[in-house]
């Protein structure tokens, strides 16, 4: 008999059929002897519905109210879930971050998972019941609630597999696994059997979107093996874990895309010590990622600098550079919502040149025009136009596709 | 300054309009210098949606699951109105009945308050907080959500004006207090202005609905007066309290009716010792209340036992009293449920003869047949059609009406 943590998000449990589908797979799971402790998102669209209330009334909700508010929607769908496995003749009980012992800090909206107290967890388990936990959430110091932001469930579920010792994390999801590129953009995109975690950060990263990055961090961090696979079919998904073998290594495992992309210019910034700091800090401590900063010093001593954060974060990063622009002396801020990411990753590239030469070849050939290039160990990034993407995504896995046939 | 405990019914947080007006209430509380604390129930539908969403999934849903499920709403609407309130400039925070220290039993569905630790309330008002308290919930021993079933934030709020040292609770709904009887059926009914807990009491368990009718007796157990008044005006409400004065005594304070009402009749029971027990003792096991009982001993040592229960727990009811009939050698289980209840309500009645006589003729005045008669010190009960209701309501007000305007 084994433990085996299990997430399933959103898609997966969005209706009543989708749910029971969702209790037949834990029930198999119970009847083939195994301990059940299922992490599972809020049902369909309702963190949206629940948002669009709150903004019904304020435009700014309180965050701590904010995360009170969002985390009962994942309260909801494990209390269903746990109800239809009993009525399937299952022992089963449902708990709120709260009572699953998901510490975390008290940084709302955005919490941090601090400590796992696994004790309600473990005498559930005792008790024969299969244990449904409401993913996304966690309580701070002071007892109140908190969520843990984009891709919460995810890390609910890794640390949980973590804190109970499981041998593997399942992540279920309305894709099979992790492909080759986006299978909705390149249908000849082939499913990645084993992907290393620093590939598959590259490539949540840059937007593959099949799984929260800090969960993979989480996984990495402690050495979970975290499966991720459909909820709607039995064939095996994609393992992300320790590199490997000596195979994997030489290719480019996959092409990512991210259209969450925005450009903020600040421009004609008198060129002296600490103004990128100046800039940059209150970012930081708004809690808004910073990804590519590009600084291009001109004439007069009179600087631009560039940089991407995600769209959704982009009012909120304006409200705060502008009136820092204006106290350090820049002609203007600027931003540009038109722009998307494109990356090649691969931990095979690190140690073959002439990869990025490559990419840019094949960008050019299809005429898309580079606005700002990345680069880390085992990824290269272009950021273009939002209307190329599509055919950046197809141009590139056409370019890299002899090196995904060796890695089947 | 002092505390005032407010509750506000799930009509007046119904949207984001009246969300803002209970908001704007709870500020001018505030203002005037109070230290607030607010119980809500849910949005206005919500309960019973949560109600369908877990039936299309499960015919009979597990009570613990099904209260941890419910609980959403009223956390739901707190948040909300926390929200609505800081944005508006005052300080507030949502407590959930778990974090407002509400202890009940494990009776789920229908828990009692065992104890009020009102510790973290008392912080937040210290902190300078406006504190809204999810209603008809609380934690029991076990740490894990309960309901408080019918009426459950009306209770919440008598608890916790009780545990605070409050001077008096105040409810809020759509009604601008208690009325001689039902408006929308009695147009010249009128407010009634104080009112004793027995006469509320019998008001409220005949189907006043102004009020839940534990939480009224929680209030006459402690002494603590309750406001019943509109939140859409600033009229003076309904006081319920001890009573008072000589001149409040020698009348009848209104008409109350009820349509939730089924009898179960058990019939052709060889008429022994210990039948009784046979078929109460189930039912109180399984929380249904049974309100009047009538045996009519007939020939041959066989009996008829008849009595009502409300419509909503009729399912339940019988699938227990099914067996049990069959057990005892009863001929046959038969149930109604077309059937209403019709009060006069008074503390006048206990001393004076004569209301039953002009009760019952008012009734056949009208042609109203009546099924069952129950009575009490201060009520006198006749159980009729339904689709005779209202004509008896009517017929009853307008018979004493005389008492009422004395009440005035």
């Amino acid at each position: 008999m084994s433990l085996i943590v299990q997430k399933y998000g959103g898609s997966s449990v969005a209706d009543a059929d989708r749910i029971r589908n969702v209790a037949s797979r834990i029930a198999r799971g119970r009847e083939a002897g195994n301990d059940m402790v299922v992490v599972v998102s809020a049902m369909g669209d309702t963190t949206d519905e629940l948002i669009s209330l709150a903004h019904q009334l304020v435009e700014r909700p309180d965050e701590r109210e904010m995360d009170v508010l969002l985390s009962t929607g994942e309260i909801v769908s494990s209390t269903l879930l746990a109800m239809t496995l009993k009525s399937m003749g299952h022992n089963a009980v449902s708990l709120s971050g709260l009572q699953a012992g998901i510490h975390t800090d008290t940084q709302y909206s955005k919490a941090r998972i601090t400590a796992i107290e696994p004790q309600r967890i473990l005498q559930e388990l005792n008790k024969g019941n299969a244990v449904i936990v409401a993913g996304f959430q966690g309580l701070n110091s002071q007892m109140d609630t908190t969520t843990l932001g984009r891709g919460g469930s995810d890390t609910t579920a890794v640390a949980l597999a973590i804190g109970l010792a499981a041998h593997v994390c399942e992540i279920y999801t309305d894709v099979e696994g992790v492909y080759s590129a986006d299978p909705r953009i390149v249908p000849e995109a082939v499913k990645i059997d084993r992907i290393g975690y620093e590939e598959m950060l590259e490539l949540a990263t840059y937007g593959a979107s099949v799984m929260a990055p800090r969960a993979v961090e989480l996984g990495q961090a402690h050495g979970m093996p975290i499966m991720v696979a459909s909820s709607n079919s039995d064939n095996a998904g994609t393992l992300i874990c320790k590199e490997g073998s000596m195979e994997l290594r030489n290719k480019v495992s996959g092409i990512a895309h991210d259209t969450n992309v925005a450009k903020i210019m600040v421009i004609g910034v008198p060129d002296k010590p600490g103004i990128a700091r100046e800039i940059f800090e209150p970012l930081a401590r708004a809690n808004i990622s910073v990804d590519t900063i590009v600084q291009n010093a001109g004439l007069d001593n009179v600087t631009d600098i560039t940089f991407t954060v995600a769209r959704t974060d982009v009012v909120k990063a304006l409200s705060i550079v502008e009136p820092v622009g204006r106290g350090i002396g820049a002609t203007r801020v600027t931003s540009d919502e038109t722009l998307s990411k494109v990356s090649i990753v691969g931990t095979g590239m690190q140690n073959t040149p002439g990869y990025a030469a490559r990419m840019f070849r094949a960008l050019a050939d299809e005429g898309i025009n580079i606005h700002l290039i990345t680069t880390s160990e085992i990824r290269i990034t272009c950021i273009i136009l939002e209307d190329r993407v599509k055919d950046a995504v197809r141009a590139l896995h056409k370019a890299f596709e002899v090196e995904f046939r060796q890695a089947e």
